[in-house]
């Protein structure tokens, strides 16, 4: 063992599964606190588990005492019993943490104290229907009512639409300590996994999370149509939050993106997350081997937070039937980049987190061509109408630019040779001279997109290709077109003759083939299965002049030239 | 659970503890037949296990009853009672496939009658040292004395290296079972695990294996320096050689290959194997994956057998002290990109198994530049001299090829952009006209090496380039060079105006530096590091101008052209 340090946990339920994973791969010793059998102990034979719950003191204690760390996977902990042990045991992240985590409010309140964003939130507890209806003056309708504890998965939220839900609010959750919070009108919602170590405060990439009925559903890493520098902040801003807090471990921190591109913390989870699964295979290093390592103050080197491949997680849910669940990893056995996990769970409730599946994909285009299957089987089994399907268009490699809608008919063999060799493309119009706004913005971008090289076609004076690689640091190809006058020789010119710093690949007068081939190569050398259709395509043409070849030594040049109809 | 059958599995050491890890994550119970606390059992606590040896007939007819598939993780089995029992319950792969491969010269012509091609081995069972020398005068020496029974990790194998031997090594081995076998004057060692499913022969990549006192210390995926249709024809070897057998699961193939590029199998296991150890993190489905669904009849997508990233793993082996593998598992925590499996074993006896450590990165040089202290650290804790460092040369991304020495000086300045920027590159004389059959040579097969890029300079008729992309998939940049006559212009147009088909990415006249930077772009459409690198460079360039413009404002134009002396 590289350790042998016995790290105790609270909770043996999905997450403590999968720090277990992590740890035996150590062969570090981990005694868990929860019922017996409990999914994470079923991977881990020793005898110093502990039956119990992870509520009850007792137990708690009882834990403690055969542990060097101790560590939660659920916030929902008698943190009181933490404080007392924590003179004799490391608790990790400290109680004091977890105490303000797992109430809401208070947990929102210390945000703000930080300085960290938050939306905004005003307290409820003991203030009955009357205090909903002022809330719902100050801050207008719908607003979000959510109990301050034991809130999890959409248990304990209510959205009040008008002033008639306060009732039907207070009646289910009046028993409760209350809190609300403005709606957040958000474009989309982020997480970022944090690491605190002794050292300071590390991120895993930032990914897109989609809930469905309050619960997660899906996330994407990376996030969807986010750019770097929004994706950065969310990395900066989960920073930011969990740097106040005291402890080590890994954190979750749930975001909204606002459509005015703002960023607020929803929530934060003092422990693995649910958007943290993903890690498991998309990095080298996962957020159970990163949370097993702060704690135990081990090295985490940050570059091996990074993404291997793009990936997408599809929770697994319990659904309407009691094998739902099971059908749906069935399902996935089928898809050939799909990581299955269940967790050794018992009774499937509906909405219960059963298992998750995570793709990766050399893109995240592929990633969603693959996982769509599985999100439509899952809709399907739900009873959910398929509607009008996200699937995902397939990402454009190439971006062919040009001047005007005049350069379409000189582009279009070179379109037909991204078709035939099966690379996606976009075409746009973007005059350098007449759009120069909208080309720095396209060229400006086109970076942070799936697009990977830029045809730029231009006649004449041709600055096209040139301006869109001032702005770039993708390979553009130049492609000059042959305009009224000087035989396009012009358009060449200007394209070869860029200055030192930024180079346009400029390919013959009016042969858009070539600039199509070369963006095909430009793919084809990192993606080998562009590479091999090329390949076949070339041997094809060598085929067809072979052909040529032999036909006219077998016929002779004069009935050669006859059949060329000369 | 997607399936309630229960699989039982002969062996409980490191190949059935990560089987049971891939068990685990899909709730498919395993019952191991071994040693109490063996390596397998810690991780997975029920009740069904079997306490005993995977020897002993008794012990294997118990595992049997209660299992509905049986498979092994180790050959040395009592393939009879796996013969008995195989009435009741399905044993995979089949017992008569055990007991050939038990045997390691009845498995050599089982081959051979095969048809697979094998390492020539002659009977020597009962022979004595008489035998022996008439194999020498036969193969020669040296020659292999091998163990047909009970030989792994090196066990059970002698190197008869002269007349003088033949005493000693029926010293050795003279109680056991033996044959000899024809010394392979190989070139490397190559591996590949094969699948055999109730459909067909599924392959995953080939790796190169690199030996230490005849056990597994090293596998690269992809092999270094072999050609794809070399790693194409391993593969094909072991699906031949894999589909002469009975019965599914996964098999591991080890293959040498000679100094003329033959392919000879040198020995197969029935099972799970060292040598892949990589999939688990570099493929989306690794062998335990394959080998657990292979056996079940579970769905496995020949697309999942891919190579995420390249990868390298290194065996954790004991060492002279008791805890040297300890040792190693802990500076591996230091190495961003390295999963480390430690087996959960006992008594660290030198040369036992464990642990390893696999080391993903983007590129197969990026792997071992990082590996490359791991086995350092191993060699010195061995008290190996680490000697003539076996350190990976940084792999060229970009070829520089020119006509003539002469194109130098005018190349010179993209290099110097190259090395800025961190590209790795290599420079070649290849000229079209004095050495076509070198260009020739060259570029056909640099799509086979770690290059992706080609520069081509040349001057006058300049056909280098465009003779190059005739040859490769490869993106190929024209550079040309001014020559005595035209002006540079004969070589710009003999590049740009590359017939439809072969483009040739022109820049302008002697810049070698757009030259330098188009390779740099085209490397980073894919390569986000170099991307950042180039856009921090053109960063640079852009202050640097508008301090010029904030000086000239300064100073006026006058006192500015005297600044510049002129």
């Amino acid at each position: 063992m590289t350790d042998s340090r016995k790290v105790g946990v609270l909770g043996g339920g999905q997450l403590g599964r999968m720090l277990i994973e992590a740890a035996n791969r150590l062969n570090i010793q981990v005694n868990v606190l929860d019922a017996a059998a409990s999914p994470a102990k079923q991977i881990s034979a020793h005898d110093d588990h502990i039956e119990g719950s992870f509520k009850d003191a007792a137990a708690v204690k009882k834990l403690a005492q055969n542990c060097d760390v101790v560590t939660v996977e659920i916030e929902h902990v008698d943190t009181h019993m933490l404080e007392e042990v924590s003179g004799e045991v490391h608790v990790e992240p400290s109680w004091k943490t977890l105490r303000t985590i797992k109430d809401k409010f208070a947990q929102k309140e210390y945000l703000k104290e930080h300085g960290v964003d938050v939306a905004e939130s005003v307290d409820l507890e003991g203030k009955g229907a009357e205090g909903l209806r002022e809330v719902g003056n100050t801050f207008g309708y719908p607003f979000m009512l959510k109990s301050k504890t034991e809130a999890y998965d959409g248990r304990g939220n209510f959205v009040v639409k008008d002033e008639g839900d306060a009732d039907a609010a207070m009646k289910a959750l009046g028993n409760r300590p209350l809190y609300a919070e403005r709606w957040a009108d958000f474009r989309m919602e982020l997480a970022v996994m944090v690491v605190k170590t002794k050292d300071g405060v590390l991120t895993f990439p930032t990914v897109e999370t989609i809930h469905e009925d309050s619960i997660c559903k899906l996330t994407y890493a990376p996030p969807r149509n986010v750019s770097k520098e929004t994706a950065g902040r969310a990395r900066e801003l989960a920073k930011k939050a969990i740097g106040a807090f005291e402890g080590k471990g890994v954190f979750g921190v749930e975001m909204f993106l606002l459509k005015d591109d703002t960023l607020l913390v929803n929530e934060i989870a003092p422990r693995p997350h649910n958007s943290g699964h993903y890690t498991i295979e998309a990095c080298p290093l996962s957020q159970y081997d990163a949370h097993l390592r702060a704690i135990l103050d081990l090295p985490i080197p940050e570059a091996g937070l990074r993404l291997r491949e793009p990936a997408i997680m599809l929770n697994i849910l319990g659904g309407q039937k009691t094998d739902s669940h099971v059908q749906v990893a069935n399902k996935a056995l089928e898809s050939p980049n799909a990581s299955i996990h269940l967790y050794g769970k018992g009774d499937a409730r509906p909405g219960r987190k059963m298992g998750h599946i995570t793709v990766t994909a050399p893109t995240l285009g592929e990633a969603e061509r693959e996982i769509q299957p599985l999100i439509d089987f899952v809709d399907d089994l739900k009873g959910k109408p398929l509607g009008p399907r996200n699937v995902a268009e397939e990402e454009p490699l190439v971006a062919v630019i040009m001047g005007s809608d005049s350069d379409l008919p000189v582009v279009k063999a070179g379109l037909q040779i991204l078709e035939k060799l099966k690379v996606p493309f976009t075409t746009r119009i973007t005059s350098a001279h007449r759009t120069p706004d909208w080309l720095r913005e396209f060229s400006k971008s086109a970076g942070d997109t799936s697009i990977r090289v830029i045809i730029g076609a231009a006649g004449g004076a041709a600055h096209l290709p040139g301006m869109c690689a001032s702005w770039t640091q993708l390979p553009v190809i130049g492609l000059p077109v042959k305009a009224t006058h000087l035989d396009g020789q012009d358009s060449l010119w200007s394209m070869t003759q860029m200055p030192r710093g930024e180079p346009v690949a400029t390919v013959g007068i009016n042969n858009s083939t070539n600039a199509a081939l070369l963006a095909v190569r430009i793919i084809g050398a990192t993606d080998l299965d562009v590479r091999e259709r090329l390949r076949v395509w070339m041997e094809g043409n060598e085929k067809e002049v072979l052909r040529k070849d032999r036909q006219l030594l077998e016929q002779g040049y004069e009935s050669y030239l006859k059949s060329m109809g000369k």
